[in-house]
């Protein structure tokens, strides 16, 4: 047996960023409590999700990573308790550019490096595109104290590509930071609820590769120009199988946590046969085919 | 709108081929009266399931194209119900190689052509390595009187890389007749409930590549060398976030049936933005990068 505990978190966030760092610090320190190794904070918990609306000022919220406060706080909390970390942050990079990132902190407070999201929505309410470069490290895993970790952001989880790619890595943990939510009525688009779809996508990439997968989601109401999104939390953990171990609440600030044993996984995973039985030869059009081109257009 | 109907379906399968294909077209003239326009049988049903055991007689069980007697049935059904039928048989290839092939029937009862089953399971009771060539014919897509469909077999729909590919290439509806069920007590090898895993695969393709997506699979207990199986039906039609609309049970023979908007879809899907947001230019590590070595081997 190779017994590991993972949580999940949430949380809502103000503009006041001591504070938000204070309360993920409380959130990990609960975690903790609960005997969690690896825990998952949700994406940008330092600022609202300031993507909602397109906004100049919100540039100077990015840092790098040496002077990113949340990094610094989650790297002694992590020595502390010896537990891995990853944080989600607004990245400033030495050449200017802007990024949507992941710091990877061991269970000794070792910030093992970082990862910048591959995937960039541009739609209404969720404007990146006007905030971050897409990211340029490829797809990353994570050797860490516990286990081995493939960590993606947010938009990432919609891709089956980028979990396929962290698993043939070696994943045996996906971990997903989010923000995603439901306008509120009065905002001037009609989106329908996100939610089944985005639990089911997910537990989609932890029952094609067979691996254990969380994601950590904001919760509470944010405005920004003409929207409002109210944040659905319902932070959840799957099982190798796809099926959720664990899901928050839609509205409360909670902390998840479940273990699995990583021996028993492998031998599923190696019994399962998936990964002999793929046919790399007929793998090129996810690469070279487009797609028809009322699915490319805005 | 653009409206289409789809029906999923489920029997048991004996040795008397001639029965199985009545069955079949029973199976079918039930589902064109509750108006389906698509109707999906399910994986090789014109035997049981001899894949269960290693047995060289079975070989003869393959017939071409032109002499399979459920393919020229289904052609006759099809042209007189104006249904689309894909039709899974056990193809004898003019080289003497044998396939676990899908003959793709229009609503006029033309054949659009054959997709040859590409990922082939090779473990205690689905020994399909044992009689499956590896489909040569890559993933396809065929353009019938009411959509545009993409079909795997079985094995196939374990893989995100086969309902990507296929929703690339313009699948608005994917199609999978199946044949998996659950190892009785009594046989050699323990094997978990793989029922709610199954399904989460799929609801998963469905869910990612926002697309219908359809699983007719066998019932009934059958037997072969050590092994004895039960098929667990629980064929199922996904909608375009993953959601289950309509399940068949695990023990009856049945018939489902499920109407979509496929401008709807449409909309959904290009709103979503998923297609245009891929990151192709990160997708390499999918045909070259190998998984572990304990994944790999059997």
């Amino acid at each position: 047996m190779r017994l590991v505990s993972v949580a999940v978190t949430q949380m809502a966030c103000s503009w006041d960023r001591d504070k938000n760092i204070a309360r993920a610090k409380e959130l990990v320190e609960e975690a903790v409590a609960k005997r969690a190794q690896v825990v998952l904070l949700q994406e940008l918990f330092e600022t609202p999700y300031f993507c909602i609306e397109t906004d100049e000022t919100y540039f100077k919220e990015a840092t790098s990573v040496a002077k990113n406060p949340a990094i610094a706080a989650m790297r002694k909390l992590a020595a502390k308790h010896e537990v891995v970390l990853p944080v989600s942050f607004y990245e400033l990079a030495d050449d200017g550019r802007r990024f949507n990132s992941l710091a990877v902190i061991d269970a000794g407070g070792e910030l093992l490096g970082v990862y910048r999201k591959s995937h960039i929505p541009d739609f209404p309410a969720y404007e990146e595109a006007f905030y971050f470069s897409p990211g340029d490290t490829g797809f990353r895993i994570w050797d860490t104290r516990f286990l081995r970790l493939g960590c993606g952001v947010c938009w990432d989880q919609w891709f089956p590509e980028a979990a396929r790619i962290m698993s043939l890595m070696g994943a045996e943990l996906l971990l997903y930071p989010t923000a995603i939510g439901r306008p509120t009525e009065d905002s001037p688009y009609e989106v329908p609820n996100s939610k089944p779809h985005w639990q089911q996508t997910m537990q989609g990439h932890a029952a094609a590769n067979q691996v254990m997968l969380a994601a950590s989601n904001r919760i509470g109401l944010e405005s920004g120009g003409a929207f409002h999104i109210q944040f659905y939390g319902s932070s959840f953990i799957a099982d190798e199988t796809g099926t959720k171990a664990v899901e928050l609440g839609e509205e409360e600030s909670q902390v998840g946590v479940c273990e699995f044993d990583l021996d028993r996984i492998a031998d599923f995973r190696k019994a399962w046969g998936v990964f002999r039985t793929r046919r790399t030869d007929l793998y090129e059009p996810l690469r070279s085919q487009r797609a028809p081109e009322y699915l490319m257009s805005r």
